[in-house]
Formats: structure tokens, sequence, C-alpha cells
């Protein structure tokens, strides 16, 4: 046994400490990207980082890193992270145990006086959520070139605020390029967002790649006539138009025999007055998939039903494609360094695909990149209540730091 | 030719004067019950009642009445009036030219030095619109004995105010009790809201009476899980609950043969986010006939759509009814007067059925009621772009200048 070991009461400790800034009195956390909850929490993580002896940087879209030198300083660097910004009102774990796991193996390898071949770098990547600012993994996107900086800096929040003017203010418009390293691995673990290790009783989740996704956003423009005196067959009721798009979006991934997801998530309407015919109703519609065809063919179908769904009522509509990201197969050396770091540890395990993106989706792109999930109770995400049992945030953060281990060492 | 003519420059001043109050960019105003503007226009409204020489009495839940005494102080009063407050981003034309155009009618009666046998008043009834505090025609409502006025205190907006504390707020809880004097008459002049007037080519629409209608709203609570790693078979998702909802409603009034419209007009869905399932969505159905049967099918079917929705789904929902109003077909007499008034002007009319619901609708519970429209261009009502031509509104307030000279003096 490796002489390098978590400290889980020291992670714990962190932990709670961590989510008191933005707390919710239901016991979530709301953190938005760029809120004042989530400067505070960036402005913990570095302190932590610096007590840790990590040298700090800032990069130019927010993405925070503390580095450990190894001892070949021009080694690729092993890169762990995941993020801090939480959905409004959103779960305690979710990016939290990634960010704070990572801390955690670090300081494990200074604590045994054990230093590395390779640097190991700590992330916390801006923006992941994208319920404020869209598209959401921003920050790693752009530190993967996928978006130019210039692209987030305009990005606005429904109140007008630019994410550019934003991240000034709260002060973490740093001076480093957003650009890669010169990567060997990068590892995430994260909370699995989905039932399958709670329901099979496993310990650990080894990903094996994360499905694709798109998101568009389709704005329907009618007429806002009154509800009492204007004849159905004069109508052009924005919010129809909606409803049957969302019902068709519920009935696409029921055929086809595939594993295609699909929700509409967010749905503004306007004038939104009960005695009001909808003019405007805007909605965004979020279609996943392992398989790329898949999410192709989906897209096409939504655009589809928009188009007849405007053409029924007689509506204007816009459609718009915010984001795409391709489904995203790990490396398989990663895959088989997460299972023997699993079995090392004496974990439970299943390999299995993640349906949430991640910024590990991006990084894929750059570096061979590995995840693992520790369970979520009852598959619960995105909501206050998420919750997972401590005894698996620590064993999922021993066996990141075995697979740490196996990955900084040089042949 | 009687000698009490209106004068439509005056009244044309008035109107522009008026609607600078709470002025759109787009050309509609923005006035919603108990705002700031709603304030200031009824602040312009008692200025001019009491240089027109009425007596000004506001009464406890806000409505404005201006008095012109009869010949015989003990005869029942002949009540005219609309209401002063707006849609959120409504039309010029809405409620404010039956305000107006009364009070246009009993200064055409001063003018002329001719005293009536009866009073007459002018009346501006609090809260007609009903989007920032349910239910509309509220002012009317609690005059007609059909809500005390500490259900209207009670009522919240949606920021959790009060209509009670709005209300002192702007200054409008009068000492006078909301309570009807002893009425001979009302007669409400409104734009037709509608397009039939102005398809068909007339001057006026003599009203019959109104349709009857049901608001309900409905909640509908599932799960906010992760829009990725959620199966669809795990899923309680509370907008296509809704979506179900909106669709019924839409094939509901295609069936049976009836008049019935149905409408989705406000839906506020939670958490709101393009990648969480949303968990609550609440939304309102309105549904109006001029047959209460009608009505009450509809309700019983609306009813019946969210039960299975919730089913379906797996939703636990609410269902409540907001609002009900009878149809209120009107007495003979006044019809019958409003037409002859307008055969007397010279305009060209036909007799109609009000989709719009209005506050002659309790009003009629009280006295004999009449309406009179005149023609919205296109029908289009609720809008900013709401638009009357000019002539129009003259001939119709003349019209109703004429019905109020036979109604005001003792047979």
């Amino acid at each position: 046994m490796s002489d390098v070991t978590v400290d889980g009461q020291r992670l714990r400790d962190r932990f709670d400490a961590f989510n008191e800034i933005g707390a919710t009195e239901a016991g979530g956390v709301n953190r938005p990207s760029l809120s004042d909850a989530n400067r505070e929490a960036r402005d913990q993580l570095v302190e932590w980082f610096e007590e840790a002896g990590l040298e700090v940087r800032i990069d130019e879209v927010g993405n925070v890193f503390g580095r450990r030198e190894g001892r070949d300083p021009d080694a690729d660097v092993v890169l762990l992270g995941s993020h801090v910004d939480s959905q409004y009102n959103g779960g305690r774990y979710d990016g939290v145990v990634g960010v704070l796991g990572a801390l955690e193996v670090v300081e494990a390898f200074s604590d045994a006086g054990v230093e590395t071949d390779r640097p190991l770098e700590v992330v916390s990547w801006s923006n992941e959520e994208g319920v404020r600012f869209q598209p959401d993994m921003l920050g790693s996107g752009v530190y993967a070139g996928v978006f130019d900086p210039e692209f987030a800096y305009g990005l606005e929040d429904k109140a007008g605020k630019t994410f550019g003017e934003e991240l000034e203010r709260i002060g973490y418009r740093g001076e480093a390029p957003a650009e890669p390293d010169d990567l060997h691995r990068y590892l995430e673990l994260h909370v699995e967002q989905g039932p399958v290790l709670e329901e099979r009783g496993l310990d650990v989740g080894v990903v094996e790649g994360v499905y694709g996704f798109a998101w568009l956003e389709a704005t329907f423009e009618g007429q806002a006539d009154h509800a009492g005196p204007t004849p159905m067959h004069a109508r052009q009721d924005a919010f129809v138009g909606a409803a049957e798009v969302a019902k068709a979006v519920r009935e696409l991934t029921a055929t086809g025999g595939t594993d295609l997801v699909g929700t509409v998530g967010s749905v503004d309407v306007w004038p939104n007055s009960i005695n009001v015919i909808p003019e405007r109703v805007t909605f965004t519609v979020d279609v996943r998939s392992y398989d790329n065809e898949t999410i192709d063919a989906a897209v096409d179908r939504v655009r589809r039903e928009v188009e007849h769904a405007a053409e029924r009522e007689g509506l204007e509509y816009e459609l718009e494609e915010l984001m795409r990201i391709d489904a995203a197969p790990f490396d398989d050396g990663c895959i088989e360094t997460v299972a023997a770091a699993a079995e090392e540890v004496g974990c439970s395990y299943t390999h299995l695909v993640s349906g949430a993106g991640h910024d590990a989706s991006y990084l894929n792109q750059l570096a061979p990149t590995g995840m693992l999930f520790v369970p979520s109770v009852d598959g619960v995400s995105h909501r206050e209540s998420e919750y997972t049992e401590w005894d698996d945030v620590v064993a999922g953060t021993e066996v990141l730091c075995r697979a740490v281990e196996r990955m900084a060492t040089r042949a």
C-alpha cells in the first residue's frame, strides 16, 4: 500500500465550510456563475490552494489553477478538477466533490512527502453549469480552444449583464491566457447525477465516456390578443406551438430504439397574462445520446416539429443551436487506470457512460481523459436535496489518488 | 336634435394627455393596477372630475366616482364608466375610452346647461384587468357584493405585495363604502377587442350580453433531475404535463359544436434551466362561452385532463378555480335604448355578444345594464398596437350621450 493517503476528515471539514457559502435553507447551495457567492467560493479555494503550497494561476476566463511542481518541471501535467459554480438552488456535491477531492489528493502527496515525476495541477473550471451564461462548460471550452475569450466576454445573462463585466466585477479576469498546458492526463471525480451506482449498490463508476448533446433555443412569435373575444380560428398562440414541440420532444425519445433523452427545461412566455393569448414564447430543447448520429437526427426532427407547429398555428419562429458537443469516448488507458485504482482501494465498480455533460468532454479533445463517479442517492442532481454518502466521497477521492499516483509517475 | 352634444376635440386632447401617463415606446401604455403610473392616471382623472364640477368619491377598494346631481337628488343614479388600469404593456383604448367618454358625456350636459332628472355618475373601476392582482373586475365585484373588501385587501401580486398595502401606498383606499348606489341603469362604452365591427364596416356594436368565463390555475410538481443522466422512464417532468393540458385545451375548443374559447395564458416554470427537468409548473386556463353549461363542461374536462396528465407523468397537482363569472345577458330595455341612440346619431350597428369580460357583467346583477362597442382595428386588444379610429371613438361617445339622455329623464 502506498504512503500517500487522503485525509477524509480534512476533506469533510473543507466540504462543510465550503458549502456554507451560498447555502440555501433547503440544504443546497445557490452559487451561480459570477455571483457574489461564486466569488466567495473562488476566494476560499484560492486561500486553500495557497495554504497547500500550490502556485495559483487565474486565467483570462476565470479558470482557477493550483500547481504542485513535479520532479521534472518540463514533464506534461496531470490535471485534476471540476467546478464550483452551481445551479440556481442546486446541490452541494455537484462539482465541489471533484475540486476539493483533487485538492485533497495533491495535499496527500505533500503530507506523505512524495514527490511526483510530473507536475500536478488542480483546476476549478469557470461557468460549468451554464444556467446564467450559456453555453455551459464555458471555461473548459475556451481552454480547449472551442471558444474565443471574446466570445465568452460577450455572453449576456437574462438581466443583460455580460460574462466579461461580471468576471471583472468579481475580480476573476486573470492574466494567464486560457490555453492548454502540455497535458499528460486529465482526471475528474464527480457525483453520478443518475441512479445506476446506488441502485446496484456499487462504490464507484468508471466512466467510459460522456454523452454528446445539443442545446436548441426556439422562439415562437404570434399575436397577443384578448383571450375572450378572439375566435379560435383567428389565434396565433405561441404557447400552443411550444406545447406541441414539447410533446413531440417527449415522443421522440420513445421512438427509434435509441438512447436519446430530450428535455424542454426553460420556457419564457410573454406577456404571461391569464387573459392574453401568448405572443412570444422562448424555450429550450436539450437532446443527448452517446451516438452523434442520433443527436443529429433528433436536432433535425426538432427543427421539423418547430416548423410544423409554426405553420399550423401561423407563428413566426427562430431556432438557434446554442451548443453542440459530440459524444466523448474516453481513452482506454485512462479507463483501465481508473478501474485498476478502484480495485487497489477495494471498491466495487462498474463501467458506465455519463448522460450529464462534463468539462472532461472538452479536455478529452486535448489529452487522454478519465472520470470516476461516486453514487448519488436516488440519482438526484441539480437539486438542493442532492446527496452522496460521505464514505462514498472519501472512497472516490482515494481512488482518484491511486489513479493519480499511477499517472504522475513516468513509466 | 338635442342641444347636448359631445366635444370631440376636448375628448381627444384629454385622451392624448392621459395616455402620456405610463406610455411605452411601442405606442401603448403600462399602467397595471396600483402601479405608480396607475396612481398618476387616477390623480389626473380626479383633477378632471373636479374641473368638471363633479363631486368626487373614492371608495374603500379604490373605485373612483364623480357625481353630477340631477333635478331629483333622491332619484336612482345613471352610472357610466369603465376602467383606467391597463395590461402590462397594453393598449391606449381599452377602458380609457369608456371613462373619458363618460366624463365627456356628463360635461356635454353641463355645457348645454341641461339638468337631468336623475343624478349622473362617472366611475373608474379599480383593478379591472386582473393582470397584477387576480381576480379581475375586482372593484366592480366588491361594489356588487360578490367579494368582501377584506378579500380584495389580502390578494397578493407575484412579488408578495398585497392589494390593500398597494392601494394604501398610492393613496386610493377611500372612505366611502364599496356598496351599490341606488342604480337606475349602468352603461359602458368600450372598444370591441375583437374583429367583428371592423370586418363588417360598422360604427357601433350594441352589446346583448357578455360571455361567462372560468379561470383555473393548475400547478404540477415533479422532480428537478438533471436533463442528461435521468432516463426517460424515471422522469417526472412538470412541463410535459402542462404541455399536454395546453394541447387538450386547444382541442377542447374544436369539439362539441360550442362557442367555447380556451387559453393557457400564463406559464411559470421552475427552476427554468436549460439542463434541468422542470420540477414545478404553474399555469392558467381561461375558458369562455355565452352558455354557462358549456363553461361547466369545459372546467370538468380541464380538471380531468390535469388529473390524467399528472397520472401519466407521475406528478402531484393542484387545481384551483380562481374565478367564475356567469354569462350575463343584458336587459332588453337597455339594448333597445342603445340601438335607438345609435340610430339617432346615424351610426350603422349590429348586435353582438362580448367575449371579453367587463365590469358590466357584475353591474348587470344590480341594475339594468347595457354596453356599446366601437371597432378595434384588426380586432387587436391587450397589446400596444391596439387602435381605434378617432371618428369611431367620437361617434361611440355621441351614442352613449344619446342613450344617457333617454335614461336620465324620468318617464
